[in-house]
């Protein structure tokens, strides 16, 4: 993985994925005791900032291979990525979700063209199951984040981040992004150690579901107790990818835990100062800069929104929470 | 009213107020059986387009006059965005508001600096009550609507979307607009009058709150029968404003009227489908392009999303509205 291999993803990604804005609110600044720049990538095609990897990844095929369609396997926001850039490629695609992912995305992955095939996330094994599909029929597997022309389109995030953030004067900061398997993490990361070196990269989890920021305080991978379960179903990775861990452990860190009740209450305070939905999975990072300011150093912090599908039931959950958690 | 004075306010706007980007979604279109392009002003600073309006109007004002402070009645909208302005311009603000506007906006308003003073919508009349105050204490009015300066600084938004069309390829279509007293959408049919003449700019409004639309049929300024209640509080107006109307008559219409019903459902779609958060009154547009299709000319539609600032129960009713209403 290079800087290079990402400016070509942001090359390939102009007119198809959009460059979403830097937004602020007075009100979050008040909260979170500094500057609090936000990237929505709720604002993304598909409604997350997966849409890039996957454009980035089917785009960087061979055309003879591309042809045959793709397969991938994810909770909900990937499927929706490599759906809709499989869909505007004219080539086929092939879902694996897990059974309990969010309806909407199942939905929405459905109607964007793709085929769905659901498996149980407690007892099968998603890899092994796409990876039979693909050989079946000649697909090409889009892994969610292990993958470097993913990772590569991620980062292209990452490059808008530096341009906006030297744009408004922003040379040192925080840099909180919310983190699975990280992908969107270390593509981050790469791209500003190119461009913005004094933005420092941090994950943000669940609690529960804090792998990467244990593996970061270890220096070896660390797994998940559980496999699944709680909100942030988007955010929920069994440990730190292979390719992955090795950018993160060089370029970020230490990593940030919030609490569901603080994800909740981040997405009700995106809701009333930005007008942004956003997932719980894609709350966290806010979260922290809202609720564990303590953390974070400087006089500006930079939170991502990863995404914003979520069901209308568990945002009038979010809706309901108080404003202030933590 | 001309276009320099448009180019004037847009060009006092730069920096302080955000380029809204222009939207779309697949699933928007196929309910639509066209192309719908979004225009989110529920991301402008202070969460409506209202900002652009009052930073035009303060900044046009001189030092000596703007220092002694400015004053506005407004539901809610208009009083979030004189208040911002009169803050980034270190002058005090007082805002004359209904009592019965939603809580979410009398609470940001105060919050951001202003003193508010309520009054009975039913019973009060608030230009009597702003003019007294403004005497009194040696402000400056604001008014919501008719005034060159505020229509110039909404006009500025059209300015967006004429340029922001034609980089798609957009020449022809019906351009929606939620349309209260007018300014925003006089100020929008005055920037495409000379930058996209190709847009026919269309007001929409609300059952029961449709004074425009009938005065556009009528030829003469219309009343509506209630002067207050609904859901849509932010473009409730007894009547088109004196200087708004002529400009109304020369360049838009026919006006499109919606329901409550279908505002939520557009409110819905909004959330499910960009993950943006409209209100009711800013989501009337939406709700035409979705739901009266047939009253609709053309392969492409452009639609505007005024504002966002609708508080966490009415939004809840919105997420548990029907998806297809009309």
């Amino acid at each position: 993985m290079d800087i290079d291999r990402i400016r070509a993803a942001k090359a390939r990604l102009d007119g198809h994925a959009r460059v979403t804005p830097l937004l602020s609110s007075p009100f979050l600044d008040e909260i979170a005791g500094r500057r609090v720049l936000v990237k929505p990538e709720c604002l993304q095609v598909t409604g997350s900032f997966k849409f890039r990897g996957a454009w980035s990844a089917l785009s960087a095929l061979e055309p003879a291979a591309r042809s045959k369609g793709v397969i991938a396997f994810s909770s909900g926001n990937h499927a929706q990525g490599v759906a809709h850039a499989a869909r505007l490629h004219e080539v086929p695609s092939v879902i694996v979700m897990p059974a309990d992912a969010p309806k909407l995305k199942i939905d929405n992955t459905r109607a964007l063209g793709a085929e769905v095939v659901l498996y149980d996330r407690a007892t099968e094994d998603r890899d092994a199951i796409g990876a039979e599909l693909a050989e079946e029929r000649g697909l090409t597997l889009v892994k969610p984040f292990d993958e470097p022309e993913v990772i590569a389109g991620q980062g292209a995030c990452g490059l808008e981040i530096a341009e906006q953030a030297r744009a408004l004067g922003i040379e040192e900061a925080d840099l909180l992004v919310c983190c699975g398997g990280g992908g969107f993490t270390s593509g981050i990361a790469l791209a500003c150690e190119a461009d913005a070196p004094g933005l420092r990269v941090r994950p943000v989890e669940p609690e529960g579901f804090d792998d990467v920021t244990r593996s970061l305080e270890a220096g070896t991978p660390q797994r998940n107790a559980a496999l699944s379960g709680g909100l942030c179903d988007a955010i929920v990775t069994p440990e730190p990818g292979k390719l992955t861990f090795p950018i993160m452990q060089r370029l970020c860190g230490p990593g940030v835990v919030v609490s569901e009740a603080e994800a909740l209450a981040a997405m009700r305070e995106a809701f009333l100062r930005l007008k942004l939905v956003a997932e719980p999975g894609g709350a966290v990072a806010l979260a922290a800069a809202l609720y564990h300011s303590d953390q974070i150093a400087g006089d500006a912090v930079i939170v991502t929104i990863s995404g914003g599908n979520v069901d209308p039931e568990i945002f009038a959950q979010a809706l309901a929470a108080r404003s202030s958690a933590g």
